[in-house]
């Protein structure tokens, strides 16, 4: 990924897979913000914060810049600026559907009061 | 998870899965820890830190205990002090493997640097 690593000036732990997906991807709301688009195919900054775990705009704003450099999400109009635009997921960022979908499957067996309705992004 | 939920007083954003996963292990160390479990089968506080990420002994620390009262790992002999214990998996722990899996195979081919043969655990 040399467009994402040098845009984003990302340093891996590590050279462990596992490790440097963490050092991108793990926070609690990045693959949220994947999760919604693969939801919803675009989403723009309001639609994002409405959705029911409520991001603050400032990290919204955050993730959106560091998933947009890393090549996993774009604009639909890059010629509009970051705020009056939605986003979309790149093919890499769709690719990261199996780490969603195994995430869902776990929790839905293991965690408590998680409602499994909700993962009708599979 | 009655028991995790209720001892770590862990509250779910929403009722969404992948929510829930990410409000439980939703940063940079959590599953590194567990992927070390499952490359060694048990390891102590200092084979932790041994790891090439250089985890901090405060945030191992407040990972082994919220992993070990969410149900995830537990003390090879529960008499002795944390700190001169070793840990496994449990059961709920082992069943992470496909979302270490996905994430591993995930940035092997998206992510550049990263090395191919320290996913030797699947």
């Amino acid at each position: 990924m040399d467009a994402a690593q040098e845009t984003v000036n990302l340093q891996w732990r590590s050279a462990c897979p596992i490790s440097s997906g963490l050092d991108l991807l793990g926070d609690k709301w990045s693959l949220l913000l994947i999760r919604d688009l693969f939801q919803h195919g675009t989403r723009t900054y309001s639609e994002f914060s409405d959705s029911p775990e409520h991001i603050s705009t400032n990290i919204l704003a955050a993730r959106l810049r560091l998933l947009s450099a890393a090549g996993l999400i774009e604009r639909t109009s890059p010629d509009r600026s970051a705020r009056n635009n939605a986003y979309r997921l790149t093919e890499r960022g769709q690719a990261l559907r199996p780490v969603l979908e195994a995430m869902a499957l776990w929790s839905q067996a293991h965690l408590k009061g998680v409602h499994p309705g909700m993962v009708d992004i599979f």
